[in-house]
């Protein structure tokens, strides 16, 4: 029986290698609950990037009304453009059941557990099994190089240092077990009798029939 | 990557009909991580049964010493014998990681959720589709006078109105269906954070690995 319910925002977070976007697109196709977050940000569009599909392109301007407006879920500014997410669609789509998915390093994790919508949150930190593993996928993607490779690694050790700020913990080991793990959180999360607002009626209808039975 | 973890105590509770007893067996049937708890009782063991395995049988002194001494995880009176279940190896299970399966009334469930162990609580109330299917399950049983049927149904409204007691609901209108949220349950509680212990070393570890580099 599917009740009405809340929609949940899983954000989830990992060293860049670990497998975070493989196991964000498995889910957006395999799940059809679940959307993608689109981010808005003031940098120009890129040939072929549409409106509200890659990105909400904004002007700097309109993008700082919103952050100082309460606005934004989430937003930082990366090599002199701003990126966020604008709250009004988040809100629209968990009030409708919808879920909405979040990649996002762990400030922007920070700053959406910390947003008016905390309690819709649920938040994942994918692991690598080992660096030297972490590595080896960072250089098979075979599209940067090995300066960009060097970068990112140092990185990571910084965004692994934030795991303990997330619900749950994956060690992506095997791809397909942490699809399983990962469904199973959300699907878990989607039961809990807090987010389940159909509830409180169905509960209603059983004990009218109770009463009817006296 | 199987990593330490301590193990939960799953709490269902449900009105009688509703299907908890079935969900638990298949649980406990599929699933080699999850054990039930055995109960202590003050009452006589029956023909065939054996200490340890449907009961542990104490007297009635050795019960009272238990409850008074912080050793009982809840208990209560039934017809005058006493039925509870003892701390230590429920302790002892979770320490080990694995999980335990209690299949108690909201009574048991708020004393369980009280208790010591409450960290490692996940509470699930099983609802009927509606109470005339609850009314037609009881009856199919067959094992049930009507007078025991008409019993069992002005409690199972008692026990609903706790519902709101428990972490996660499930409304049995498909036993399959039920069972695969109550496994999802089970599956994404053992992966939050602060249960798995072995993540702090597995994490330092990788720590190693990002210094051995530099």
């Amino acid at each position: 029986m599917d009740l009405a319910r809340r929609g949940i925002l899983i954000i989830l977070s990992s060293p860049s290698g670990a497998g975070k976007s493989t196991l964000s697109k498995r889910v957006l196709e395999d799940d059809d609950q679940v959307v993608f977050s689109v981010s808005a940000t003031t940098r120009s569009p890129r040939p072929g990037e549409e409106n509200g599909r890659e990105y909400f392109f904004k002007s700097r301007e309109e993008f700082e009304d919103l952050v100082n407006s309460g606005g934004m879920l989430e937003h930082a500014e990366v090599f002199g453009n701003f990126y966020g997410t604008p709250l009004a669609p988040v809100e629209d789509a968990i009030a409708s059941g919808q879920d909405v998915l979040f990649d996002v390093d762990w400030q922007g994790g920070q700053q959406i557990r910390n947003s008016p919508l905390s309690e819709a949150v649920v938040s994942v930190f994918v692991l690598p099994p080992s660096i030297a593993e972490l590595e080896a996928r960072l250089q098979k993607r075979g599209q940067d190089s090995a300066e960009v490779v060097a970068g990112r690694m140092a990185q990571s050790s910084n965004e692994i240092s934030h795991w303990a700020e997330y619900d749950y913990v994956l060690v992506n080991d095997d791809v397909d077990r942490a699809e399983e793990d990962l469904r199973a959180i959300v699907q878990a999360e989607r039961l809990k009798r807090a987010r389940v607002t159909g509830l409180t009626g169905f509960v209603s209808g059983l004990k009218a029939e109770y009463e009817a039975m006296q």
